[in-house]
């Protein structure tokens, strides 16, 4: 057993109670009610980079939440690894849904997970699989084995569209550069399918409200001669996709590259089962653009879907009102080459132009994220691609992802480094959703695993 | 001057006194904590029938608050008139936006009332209203000049949708046995203009909820594969209008009564202007089904508002969510012949029907309420309308209210009798609302126009 794994072994317990107490702060970046525990966690993050054996150290601030930064050189003749990854997650609710509470750790095993998962917000998405290069870092120091240089960037914003770490990586181009950069913070097929994530959906996220009578009315009195704006919220929407699910917004498919049949040919071999995604959603059907697979419909097409609606009367029983407003959160997932400020504009324009003179529009944009696809012929792919086959025995299938990390084209742009997206994470993880998960396998799997990258990059040639 | 308007004048200063003392009662039905004060009011309007002259004055309990009853046979052979009224209001909050103490009453001139109006909860609805008929009796008793028999039927639960009269109802049959039923619970159009509201909106109310996956999802990573609740719901809630705003239900028409062009002629005598109606509700455009007036859309046709919708994530900032649910809940108004029962299983049996198969959709009923409309040429309508003509100089206006009175529907099915709703309110007294009040020229019309009616009634032929 090399050094490396007797020390993960020596040190498995408490590289779980490190991580649970990472997840036991609630940095939930969207709800400012959370403003000190997201900053708590950006603390707790620097701590445990300077116990692993980072320098330098650093909580810079953002006209946001802070970025941690560290860093390890042991010789500027080495290639150096940039880590990114970001301590902040998504809100919890609904709370209720959860069998445990989501900022109180729990290991359970489950079918998939057979030696535990640690349930916990963030368990997954990202604090487990950004803790794993902490770890890792910790591990390379510990058994001298540390063959490149090596920096942090974990960020605070990532759940709310990086809004800053633009504004940061602008600033700090000298402090950032890299050969390449790391990130884990998507997913693999299977425990023992490992897989590489090679592409990425951008996005566009937009809220819209819809404003009719100036006051919330008695529906007897005034129903069918108002326009209710829910009710034309509702139609505005549904005339946004046709019988096709096609998305009707004129240009939205302009920039769109098709995919080559070969392309997609390759795509369909890895595994998947419209039985078996059906049965794990327990739903009758899977629904979609027409003409596309479902890996298709979830990786290379763009989509539009409502995140979220309200207006009226939400409560018991019934309450005969028309609303004064009402509001939805859309979100659209964007393919090379589609760009998120050009769709979003495409989408405020259309939206804004749809409504009946009967009520008023608003489209107010969020935040948007560019397309990325990473080639599988670099230096980075192949080292990425060896360290998966020296711990999981077999090479790594590459995957184009439905996600978004819009960071990834930011470095692209900013730094001229590309990106390797090494997650350990699965799908049936519910990142976003209750009960998240993250499994004990897989934390250790990566903690194991990127050592190797480090080995295999400092050893390979551009 | 006739002996009855020489009563009414000489006793006005009391009869605006004893309403003041009534509406210092706090009758708020819908709070527990007030119920002594309900009860309270109930005993009050006994008293008070006593002075006017009526017998058999009871207190009649029900499971809920109790039904006061009173009478005046002066000869079987003459017709009988069934007065129905409320001594319940609604709550008063808020509070802070009431100019005086709302169980204070304070008596203040106005722009639409010169001669003052009473401002107090209740003022109108319905304390006001209700009390002009004791007082008509009272003025038919002192003036030896009553010419029907008369009978009393005052409850205490209309706020809270009289939830025991019809209990009450099927068990007085021959107690309650009346030629008409007469009700001042409803308004006119002005002071100067005179109306009778000849027919009510029915109601069938339900709450809709689809289902998709069995969790919420990651929209980036399931986005355009699966289908998204909100997306289906509003699709389906869209469906359900075309692009005339013509409701889409099969056999939702079916039992639509079409009016006659000449009373929709008579209809559209009623002083109306879009121009007002927008200015006041601050739109660019009213809206509705083609072919039918603004006055129409809101009475003599059936609707379809959705009251209330929710899903996915509504807080601050942005959640790439795909939600596992999504709620809505919909009203129908409804018109003559249409019945709440079937339409809501036509609605069901419909909104069930077109959900795809990748959701699961589920359609509970609220409440409902049938549609009423009273001919305008019964004898009842004849009378009331004679009596207008006699106390304001003109005839009086019929109009077709949005709203919905299930309790007169109640009354034809259990009783067998019309209603002739003779309401003094105007649109403008805030019914509901802080600062309601009512016009002292309307309670005194009222209680001036009431035994014309009596008059009337007794000389018409059926």
């Amino acid at each position: 057993m090399s050094d490396q794994l007797k020390y993960i072994k020596e040190n498995k317990d408490r590289f779980l109670e490190e991580l649970k107490e990472l997840l036991r702060i609630p940095s939930i970046s969207a709800d400012s009610a959370y403003k000190k525990d997201v900053m708590a966690a950006a603390e707790a993050v620097g701590k445990s980079l300077k116990s692993a054996g980072a320098d330098k150290v650093e909580i810079c601030p953002t006209p946001g939440y802070p970025i941690v930064y560290g860093e390890k050189i042991i010789d500027p003749k080495l290639p150096t690894v940039l880590v990114y990854g970001h301590y902040d997650v998504q809100p919890a609710d609904p709370i209720d849904l959860w069998d445990n509470d989501p900022f109180d750790p729990v290991i359970k095993k489950t079918d998939i997970h057979p030696e535990g998962a640690i349930f916990a917000r963030g368990a997954c998405d990202d604090k487990g699989q950004m803790f794993m290069h902490v770890k890792a870092l910790e591990v390379m120091m510990q058994t001298n084995t540390l063959s490149c240089n090596v920096k942090f960037m974990i960020e605070g914003e990532e759940e709310v569209g990086s809004v800053n770490l633009g504004w940061y990586v602008e600033r700090n181009k000298e402090k950032l550069a890299s050969d390449v950069i790391l990130i884990s913070d998507t997913g693999m097929l299977a425990n023992d399918v490992p897989s590489i994530t090679t592409g990425l959906r951008g996005l566009s996220y937009v809220e819209v409200k819809v404003t009719g009578p100036n006051r919330d009315l008695h529906s007897g009195l005034y129903g069918g001669a108002v326009a209710n704006p829910i009710n034309i919220l509702t139609q505005m929407i549904a005339s946004l996709m046709d019988e096709n699910n096609h998305i009707t917004i004129p240009g939205f498919y302009d920039d769109v590259i098709e995919i080559s049949k070969e392309e997609r040919a390759e795509m369909a071999k890895a595994p998947h089962s419209d039985e078996d995604y059906k049965r794990k959603l327990k739903i009758n059907d899977v629904h979609g653009e027409k003409g596309y697979s479902t890996p298709e419909r979830a990786s290379i097409r763009p989509t539009l879907d409502v995140n979220g609606i309200w207006g009226g009367y939400m409560g018991e029983g019934a309450k005969t009102v028309i609303a004064s407003e009402a509001f939805a959160k859309i979100s659209m997932r964007l393919v090379p080459d589609q760009h998120p400020d050009k769709i979003t504009k495409l989408f405020k324009d259309h939206f804004e132009s749809i409504g009946p003179k009967s009520v008023t529009v608003e489209v107010t944009p969020h935040h948007g994220g560019d397309p990325y696809v990473s080639p599988t012929d670099n230096r980075g792919y192949k080292a990425a691609s060896a360290a998966y086959e020296d711990t999981f025995g077999k090479k790594p299938i590459p995957v184009r992802s439905g996600g978004s990390i819009p960071i990834v084209a930011l470095f692209e742009r900013e730094l001229g480094v590309k990106s390797i997206l090494m997650g350990f994470g699965l799908d049936t993880d519910a990142i976003h959703s209750p009960n998240e998960h993250y499994g004990v396998f897989n934390y250790f799997k990566g903690i194991e695993t990127i050592p190797q990258f480090f080995k295999h990059f400092a050893e390979m040639e551009d």
